[in-house]
């Protein structure tokens, strides 16, 4: 330890390692200098590292952090890319790695839910259903296949499917508190209650919620519904040239989506969110934005163009699919320009029907066939790369094992809420577009339909954090983002550390709220400071 | 006011007529002995009504009991019948009824929500969208139609078509706080958010899920999503004889539901449940339960049989209601005895074959027409008596309009939740009938499927205030009820005024959390002392 360390936290680490064993108590500066790391420019030293491996571990931690009024900030896998990664949002504040917690507790197959621990991930979940004949399938993330899925969850993240708000499909937490208390929550709080795994309001004040977006425990345990694995999959492409018929296109996916004949998200991505996945960034091009000519160029080699959609059917027969396809072509043919249903008939005949496809649509078959029918997160395959798009400013390639923090790779997220409505939507990448440009970055946007009524914009800042003035470019740019989205009604769903000034938008009385029940479990504040709270000094 | 008032109610009636006019400060004999009446024996004396008609005046009423320690329990519109109407928990409260905030604030046509106060009935909320056209259509409730929409969801309670899980459908609260401050709630805390009423996370911690069974706060404003109208909906009606295809059903049932093909709730309902409500107890009858000669009648005249269920299909094609239909038949047919489809098609023919449909199935064409398919709840028909079957002890016939605690009925609702499973409804089935039987009472049992995995079990306790031990007998049953089916982990869904011990079975670090919300909250514990709460003398 360094002999600088201050007494407290030297008396903490004292008595974690006792608790622990003294391996899980780590401060050596090679671990302590990559926890510190995020994909964006961040400046709170992490003093220690501690691995509790269990609850009561967990509980003990905590309540000598408690008693010697150290901060702790816990992380599941710390795959938190764009949002701050495994940094804290205040500094000195001794990180947590629940990543030892990697049991998968239970798997209800009958019911179709399973229960985990902050370290399982989305990969290892799937390699558990796929064991057990993949009758059900978790709703993929957008992220890493190695992020945890409690983590995603309790940030509210999403996921592919129909059960795509993950937290909207969990029930009963294991809960630690900041003093040390194990809480139990839904029906789970109940010895014995047959429906703890299954019913997630349970009986009384639901408060699972309150632990989600905040700071007031760590769930140790979760339950999450997985979906039922249909006979019949499909899925289709779409896309659309310009900005002109963007709106109506929404207009259209609302309908779809009321109607539950999407039961899956949807996303409707820029061309530059897709050109980045797919390819980095050109040697030999100057400005930040491709020419007029590259653009088309990208759009031919890639199959995209200005706005391009994907959607999924999951059907018990095959008349109820013929029914559903129907419904969806009437509603978005008028409202596309290109659009191709992916199903086993496609994917049987695509040899043959491949050169007619790329024709009359621009698409390149067998690229959205293993995109979106085969190894699509849109049935729960959790082993993509990810966010490989990160990459796209970065002069070394992709690699094949993603991992931001260490390649420096620049990418900070900024996703408003929006009403899944054609004119918020215009209103909201037009805004977006400008501040982007304004600040040297392509308009990177999605449009993630995760409700019936509100959808996740995701704008996506790629940069590469070798180059001179990029992280100060991107926090500016983020700022800006965050600031005027908010101020047009465009309220932040997800707030990235460093970017949580915005809450200052909130009203008085409900940050007021806030605080009572941040004093009521954690009086000592030990709990990530910072985390969903206006800063201190704003 | 009573020369026996205590000192500190007087000055909290002085300060509150000053506030909300002397005409709604109210303690005459009569007003208050109806208020402290349900239907069901409670001793819990109201000492007077007070009848806030603004938030603020609201904030005023709460901020005025603060400052002289009075207890206050506010009801919206007071139709809680069988959960214990508009009675306390505990003696002493002042009732703050909430029915002159009746606005409906904002009906988002586009978007398909409606805001209301707390004393907006489903009724009035019903008017509101058929003069709009009918576009949309509110989760009808099971009870009077007069009851509050806020009110029903604040207990979690449930209503009929797919958005039956009614506060999982709502967005954004308005919530008064013990001490008179006004909390907003979701992305209405931030001022001029686009997405207020529609996304009901908002950003930071997920508050509204602890103003749910609980006493935290007065609930004021609420904003719930009403389902889009289908050009095609039909119904089905379904039934078996004897117990030994039940389990069987139920899992068939699960199936429909995990697969989205059934997205409204269902209820299987047992004979006595449907036979209670067709009419009353017969004249002549002796003992409780009816003869098998009786029941046998019964079943012909009415349609029924030992179990009886429906569901509901909201279509956009002919192609996929056909669809749809076939994939429950196919599920359905194998465990039941009688199916019937209800759509436009046999509401055109119902003539030329209501005498085939009666040979073939038992069924009363033009009754099950009427009851699911007209005038049905599963479209958002909320005009019908409600629960007119909990008049069956009564000697005088169901009124026009129901009042439940004027007519002294006996009613008293306990309900589990179970698994949406076989094996578990079973179980559930058996004990609850035992129990019940032994305490003479008959079987009045309903399944309600509420969410994909879990269910609520509704039992119904019905009988006659007026007959001497009734009400003694129906809250020994009621008690037994609740603690033995909690005991075998059918835990309760929803706690009836007067049962609050059964949540002694919780674990208690997280009575403890509950209890520390609820002195951050309401330190003096002026609001609903009692509610959801382990009683003190327990």
């Amino acid at each position: 330890m360094s002999t600088s360390t201050p007494p407290r936290l030297a008396a903490a680490m004292d008595a974690w390692r006792l608790s622990i064993g003294p391996e899980n108590v780590i401060d050596d500066p090679a671990t302590l200098a990559l926890t510190g790391t995020a994909t964006y420019a961040v400046d709170q030293p992490v003093p220690a590292v501690i691995r509790p491996s269990t609850t009561i571990e967990v509980s003990q931690c905590l309540r000598i952090a408690t008693e010697n009024g150290i901060h702790v900030y816990p992380i599941s896998r710390g795959m938190n890319w764009g949002y701050g990664s495994k940094v804290p949002v205040e500094s000195n504040c001794v990180v947590m790695d629940l990543g030892r917690m990697n049991r998968i507790l239970d798997y209800d197959v009958e019911m179709g839910t399973v229960t985990v621990e902050p370290g399982v991930t989305f990969h290892q979940l799937q390699d558990l259903l796929e064991e057990h004949g993949s009758k059900h399938f978790m709703a993929a993330p957008g992220t890493s296949p190695h992020a945890s899925c409690i983590g995603n969850a309790l940030d509210r993240g999403w996921g592919f499917g129909p059960y795509s708000d993950r937290f909207d499909y969990s029930a009963g937490m294991e809960v630690v508190l900041p003093d040390g208390e194990v809480v139990e929550t839904g029906n789970a709080r109940f010895r014995g209650s047959r429906s703890a795994h299954l019913f997630k309001w349970g009986n009384g004040p639901y408060v699972d919620g309150i632990f989600t977006q905040s700071n007031f425990g760590v769930v140790t345990r979760m339950t999450f519904f997985v979906a039922e694995t249909p006979p019949i999959f499909a899925s289709y492409v779409y896309k659309i040239a310009g900005d002109a018929k963007l709106p109506a296109l929404m207009d259209a996916l609302r309908e779809l989506k009321m109607r539950h004949i999407m039961r899956t998200n949807f996303k409707v991505q820029s061309f530059y969110r897709l050109f980045m996945e797919r390819q980095q960034f050109p040697a030999g091009q100057e400005d930040f934005l491709l020419t007029p000519e590259a653009v088309a160029e990208a759009k031919q080699k890639w199959g995209i163009d200005d706005w391009n959609g994907f959607g999924a059917l999951y059907c018990w027969s095959d008349a109820q699919y013929a029914a559903e396809r129907e419904i969806v072509e009437q509603v978005l043919r008028p409202h596309v320009d290109a659009l191709v249903f992916l199903d086993a008939d496609v994917m049987a005949r695509k040899d043959a029907i491949k050169d007619e496809v790329l024709e009359e649509t621009g698409f390149h078959l067998e690229q959205i066939l293993d995109r979106f029918w085969v190894n699509t997160r849109l049935i729960g395959v959790a082993r993509g790369k990810g966010v490989s798009g990160a990459y796209f400013r970065k002069s070394t390639p992709v690699p094949d094992e993603l991992d931001l923090d260490r390649d420096r790779v620049g990418f900070l997220w900024v996703d408003p809420i929006l009403p899944l409505r054609g004119s918020d939507v215009r209103d909201a990448a037009d805004l977006a577009g400008q501040i982007m440009k304004h600040h040297g970055f392509e308009p990177n946007l999605g449009f993630n339909c995760v409700t019936e009524r509100a959808i996740f914009m995701t704008i996506s800042l790629v940069f590469d954090r070798e180059r001179e003035g990029d992280d100060a470019r991107a926090m500016r740019c983020a700022k800006e983002l965050a600031q005027r989205m908010s101020a047009e009604g465009f309220t932040l769903g997800r707030v990235a550390n460093g970017l949580m000034s915005v809450l200052d938008h909130a009203q008085p009385a409900s940050l007021d709220l806030q605080h009572r029940i941040k004093e009521a479990l954690d009086p000592a504040g030990i709990l990530s400071p910072g985390r969903y709270e206006v800063p201190p000094s704003f």
